[in-house]
């Protein structure tokens, strides 16, 4: 038993993320992944990559072992 | 900052729950909770009530400081 | 990145547990878990195996991908 | 029921910190909190404060509504 899951403290879009309104966005990613809610955490297009800027997690779902994050960013680095 | 969650083991009603399908509930709860997802799980009316019979959580959502289950009633205790 | 855990609702032994008091044991498993503390939860031999009864785990601890509990065990099924 | 935590995504030392080996230090905090373990992360010693290194959590302990986290400082910011 028990259930897998995977602890992220940044947000890696690989590119996959949707706008949904102006700085809102929606990102799917693989397995269920516990995030901070409503924390500034760090964006990033891979995880190797520079910081893009801060997000602010609003909604996270699980299900169908996917995890389904909707985020608003909330600043952007200067050099992106 | 932290993020206050809360891990729980079993799914308490307090008879708020609402059917969406034959055996498919959705229950709205306070906080930020983490519950193990497709996993069976004991459901109880109160905390320190009997149990109910046992369920599978199908979606678990975060949002506004609240989490909202959508589980799967999987058995029925036989005094219910 | 991410860190790989898993979330358990229960305390699956497989007899590997060590007796270090009267009621009190500790259980060495792979990876890291996140239990439950401080609430009671039902314990057994094997996955699949009955609940061998209820224990209360005092402490957890990890490090080098694996998780140590220490819990007390508050009560034993009658057929053990 | 329900167990009470908090997901961590930085340390937060307020000064509190043990040096117990040259890079490696240990830190004990109020209540259950969730930290990222072998991963790379932010250390300040106040949450509003600038940040001072990166730190990489070996070991962390739960116990009597206490978490204390063993880290290794990795990198120190040169500001500081």
């Amino acid at each position: 038993m028990g259930m897998p899951m995977e602890l992220n403290t940044l947000i890696v879009t690989k590119a996959n993320e949707k706008r949904v309104e102006e700085n809102l966005f929606v990102l799917k990613k693989d397995g269920y992944r516990l995030y901070p809610i409503e924390i500034p955490i760090d964006i990033r297009k891979t995880l190797d990559g520079e910081s893009r800027g801060t997000a602010r997690i609003k909604k996270v779902e699980w299900e169908n072992n996917c995890t389904t994050i909707t985020y608003e960013l909330i600043s952007l680095n200067s050099s992106n």
